[in-house]
C-alpha cells in the first residue's frame, strides 16, 4: 500500500461515514418535527376534554344543557386566541409558541372552564365571555410566578406542578369559588340545582372523555421517553379514585349518587397532576384513592355546609373535583418528590390560594355590574326556536 | 506509523462509521414509517368526525336518529371500499395507495355525508348507498381534473386546497343541492324538520366532535414540519367562527339558535380548508370569523328564500355550512396566498360548482326513479321491534 | 502526504463519524422512544374503546344506563391495576411492562366487558368487581397457555391471533356464557331486557366509538412498519360487516333492528382480529362480511332459541357478537395464513373454549352465592337521589 493509497481510503472514510450519515439516517430536525407531531397528538386529545369532557360533564343540570354546551363552546373560543396572543408576547414568562403554546392555551382554556363550573347557569350567555377575559390576566400571573420566576417570588422550575394539579386545578376552583362568593344571590340559593336521567348519562359521557384522554393531559409536555410511565401513573390513579369513589359514595349516601361517579372519579386524575412523572405506580395508586375518598365526601358532605356557611352555589362542585384534589396534589410532592424545594412548594401553593381567591372575589363584583340572571338554570331563557 | 497501520486505522474508520450508521442511528425507513404512523393518527382522527362527526350531528332531526346513524354507517360502509378500490386502480389520477389513500378515502366519504345532508330523511335506507354509488364517480372526477392535472384544464398542483373547502366541502354541497333540487316532492316542502331538546344534545355531540378534530382533517396530508402550525391556523379559524356565530344568532334571531351553534360554528374550518397551511394567524381569524358570519346568516336568512325560490329542502343546511363557507375558502386563497395562480385557482372552483350541480342534478333524477319515502323523517317507517 | 498525515486524516475520519452519527442522527434510543409514544397514542383508542365504546353500548337497556356506566368504570378500574400487577410480575408468561404491559391489560380489561355483558343488569353494582376478580386469573391462564407457550401446550409463537378474535373476544363472550348459565333465574328469564329511542341512540354512540378505534385495538402492538396495512384490513372488514348488518336485518327482521345495527356491524371487527396483519383487503371484506352475516343471524334467530335451550339470558346478545365472529375469525386463519401450524390453532381455539367455559360456569356459581338482584335491569334499586 502507498502513501496515496492509504491517504484515499482515509479520505473515503470521512466522504463514505458523511454520506451514510446524511443519507440514511435521519437528522435529528426530522426527530424534532415528529415529536412535535406527538405533542399535536396529545393536544388534540387535551381538546377533546375541553369541548366533549369538560362540555357534557356539565351538561348534567336539567334544561340547562344547549346552555352548557354553548358556554363551552365560547369560553374555548376567547380563550384561545387571547392566552395565545398574550402568551407568544412574552408578557407574561417566556414566550411559548408552537406546539408548547397550544398546550398551554389548552391548560389555560381548561383552568377557565373549571372556574365556570362553580358559577354554571347562573351567568347570561355574553357573561362567560366576559369571564374568561377577567380570568385569564390573573391566570397568567400565576403562572407566570410559579413557573417561569415571576417576581423573583419562586425559584424557576423549583414548583412541581407537571400535571397542574395547582396551576390549573386548584387555581381555576378557587377562582371560581371566589366569583360565586360575589356573585350568588338569595334567588340563586333558592333555585334547586337537578339532574334527570338523561343528563345523567351525558354528563357520564363527559366524565368518560375525560377519564380516557387524562393521560395526555398529564403527559403532554414531558419529553418522549417519559410519555409511557407518565400515562400508566396517571391511568392507575384515576383507577384508584373510581373505586374509593364507589366504596365512598355507596357508605356516605346509602346508595349510588350519579354525581359522585361522574365527578369524583376524576379526583385521581387532579391529584396526581403535580407528581405524573415522578412517583411509582404504588403511590400514584394511593394518591389516586385519598383524593376520590375526599372529593366524594366533598360531595356528599361538605358541599351543602360549605354552600350555606359561605351563602354561595357551587353548581358543579368544582371545589370537590378540582379544589381539595388539586390542593391535596400539591401537597403530594412534599411527601412524595424526593429533594423537592419544600418552601418553593408551599410558597407557590399559598400564592395560588390568594391570587386565586381575591382575583375571583374582585371577577364576582365586576361580573355582577353587569346584572344576574332572572331565571337560573334554564335553556328557555336565551334560546329561541 | 507504519503504512500498514495506516492502512488499518482507515479501514477501520469505515467500517466503525457504517456500523454506527447501521447500529445506533435511525434509518430514513424507520422514519418513513413512523410518519405513516402518524398520519394513520389524523385518519383516525377523521374516522371520528365521519361517523361520530357527522353521523351525530345529523341526528338533531327529532325522531330520525336511528336512521341518520344507520345512513352514515352505510355511506361510509359503501364509499370506502368503493373509492378505494377505484382510487388505487390508478384510473382517476395518480394511484394513491397505503396511508394516503387511506385519507384521500375518508375525504371522499366526508363529502359524500356532507351531500347526503342536503336531503337527510326524504330517502329510503337503501337509497344512501345508491346515492353513495352515483356521487363517488363524479367527486373523482372533479378531486382528478382539480388536483391531478386531468384533461390538463387545471395545471397540476396549482390548485390551492390543502383541507378541502373546494373539493370536499362545496362540492358535497352543491352536489346534495342538485340532489334536492331534483327529488323534493310537494309533501316534503310541507312536512316540518324538527329537533328537541335531546335530538339537539347529540347533535351538539357531533359538532363538539367535528371542532376537536377538524385540525387533524386539513393537517392530515400537510408534512410532520407543517402539522401544528397548520392545526393552529384551523383550530383559530374555528374560534373566529364560533365568536361570530354566537354574535349573529343573537343578532337575526333576537335569540340563541341551537343548530346555528351546532353548524356555524363548523363554517371556519369548512373555510380555512384552503389555506390552512399557507396564512398566518390572524388572517386565519378572519377567514374564519367571516365563514362564522355567512354561515349563520345562510341558516337565519338566506335558507327559506333559497328553499321556496328553488323549491327544494335542505334539511342539514349544508349550503349554508359547507357550500357558502367552502366556496368562501377556495376564494380567500386569491386574496391571502402569495403567487397563486389565480386562472387555475378561479376556473377550478367554477368546473368544481358545474360538475358537482349537474351530476347532483342527474343523480337526483336517477335516485327519484326508484321512489321516495312516504314518510319523511321518521325513523317508525323503516326501523321494527 | 507523510506518513502522520495520513494517520491523522484517519483519525479525523472516525472522530467525524462518530460526531456526525451522535450529533445529527438520531438514535435508535430516540425512535424506540418515539415508537412506544405511538403505541401509547392507540392504547388511548383502545382505553376509548373501553369506557366510551362498551360502556355506551351497553345503555342500551332501558332504565339501566347509569349502572351501565358505573360498572364499566368499576370493571375497568378493578382489572388494570390486577392484570398490570399480575403481568408485571412474571407469574403468568413472560413479565411485559411499560406500554405493552398496558396494552395487554387493556386488552384483558375488554375480554372482562365482554364477558360481563352477558349478565348486564342482573349481578349487584360489587359483584361486577367480583367478577372481574374472577375472570382475570382465567384469562391470563389462557393467555399464557396460548400466546407464551405455557405448560407446553401450545408452540409459543405458533398461534395466530394479533388483534384477538379468540384470546380475546371469544374467551370473553364464552366466560360470560358460562356465567349466565350458572346465573340466570327463573325471574331473569321472564324480565325483559328493552330499549328506547334515547337508550338506543346512546348504544349506537358506543358502537361508533368502537367502530372508529378498532384499527388501533388490532394493529395495537404491530411493528410500525405493518401499522397502515393492518389498520386499512381492519377498516375494510368493518365495512363488510356493515353493510352485510344491514342486508340480513332487512330480510331476517323485515325491517332494521337498531341492536343489530349497533352491535352486528362490529363483527367485522371482532372476527378479522386473529388475521388483521396478514391478509389481502379482499380476504379481510369476506371475513368482516361473513362475520356480519353470522352476527345478524345470531341476533335475530339464533338467540331466542340458544337462550330457551340453554335456560339463559345474554343481555348484550355477546355470544352473537363476540363469540360466533371470534371464533370465525380464529378459524379464518386455518384457511387464508400460509404455512399456518394448524394443530397448534385448533387446539388453542379448543383449549379457550373449554377453559373460558368451564370457569365461567365456576365464576357464576361462586357469584351466585354472593346472591341475586330482586329487580333486574333497573338503575332505581342502587342509585339514590
Amino acid at each position: 500500500m502507498t502513501k496515496r493509497s492509504a491517504m484515499l481510503l482515509a479520505v473515503l472514510g470521512v466522504v463514505l461515514c458523511s454520506g451514510l450519515a446524511a443519507s440514511t439516517a435521519c437528522a435529528q430536525s426530522d426527530l424534532a418535527a415528529v415529536t412535535d407531531v406527538q405533542i399535536y397528538n396529545r393536544a388534540i386529545h387535551v381538546m377533546a376534554m375541553l369541548l366533549l369532557g369538560f362540555g357534557f360533564l356539565m351538561v348534567f343540570v336539567r334544561g340547562y344543557g344547549l346552555s352548557a354546551l354553548t358556554a363551552t363552546y365560547l369560553m374555548v373560543a376567547t380563550a384561545i386566541p387571547a392566552y395565545f396572543m398574550l402568551k407568544t408576547s412574552g408578557w407574561f414568562g417566556h414566550p411559548a409558541a408552537g406546539i408548547e403554546g397550544l398546550v398551554l392555551t389548552e391548560f389555560a382554556a381548561a383552568s377557565l372552564l373549571i372556574c365556570a363550573g362553580a358559577v354554571l347557569g347562573r351567568l347570561k350567555m355574553w357573561q362567560y365571555m366576559i369571564l374568561a377575559i377577567l380570568f385569564l390576566p390573573a391566570y397568567m400571573l400565576n403562572e407566570w410566578i410559579l413557573l417561569d420566576g415571576g417576581w423573583g417570588l419562586v425559584a424557576s422550575g423549583a414548583f412541581v406542578d407537571t400535571g397542574g394539579s395547582i396551576v390549573i386545578h386548584a387555581f381555576g376552583a378557587l377562582f371560581g369559588l371566589g366569583v360565586a362568593i360575589s356573585m350568588t344571590t338569595a334567588r340563586d340559593r333558592g333555585a334547586a340545582v337537578a339532574s334527570d336521567f338523561t343528563s345523567d348519562r351525558f354528563s357520564l359521557l363527559g366524565s368518560m372523555v375525560l377519564w380516557v384522554f387524562w393521560p395526555s393531559f398529564c403527559a403532554a409536555l414531558v419529553p418522549a421517553e417519559s410519555v409511557p410511565a407518565t400515562a400508566m401513573n396517571v391511568i392507575i390513579a384515576l383507577c384508584g379514585s373510581t373505586l374509593l369513589t364507589y366504596a365512598a359514595t355507596v357508605v356516605l349516601r346509602r346508595g349510588i349518587n350519579a354525581a359522585d361517579i361522574a365527578n369524583a372519579t376524576l379526583a385521581g386524575g387532579v391529584a396526581i397532576g403535580s407528581t405524573c412523572d415522578r412517583v411509582s405506580l404504588p403511590v400514584a395508586f394511593l394518591i389516586g384513592a385519598v383524593a376520590g375518598l375526599a372529593s366524594t365526601f366533598g360531595f356528599a358532605v361538605v358541599q351543602d355546609r360549605l354552600q350555606k356557611g359561605l351563602r354561595l352555589v357551587d353548581t358543579c362542585g368544582v371545589s370537590n373535583l378540582h379544589g381539595i384534589p388539586g390542593l391535596l396534589g400539591g401537597l403530594a410532592a412534599l411527601v412524595f418528590v424526593g429533594g423537592i424545594n419544600c418552601g418553593a412548594q408551599g410558597l407557590g401553593i399559598g400564592i395560588t390560594i390568594v391570587v386565586a381567591l381575591v382575583a375571583g372575589l374582585v371577577a364576582g363584583r365586576v361580573l355582577a355590574l353587569s346584572g344576574h340572571r332572572d331565571q337560573p338554570y334554564q335553556d328557555a331563557t336565551e334560546f329561541v326556536e
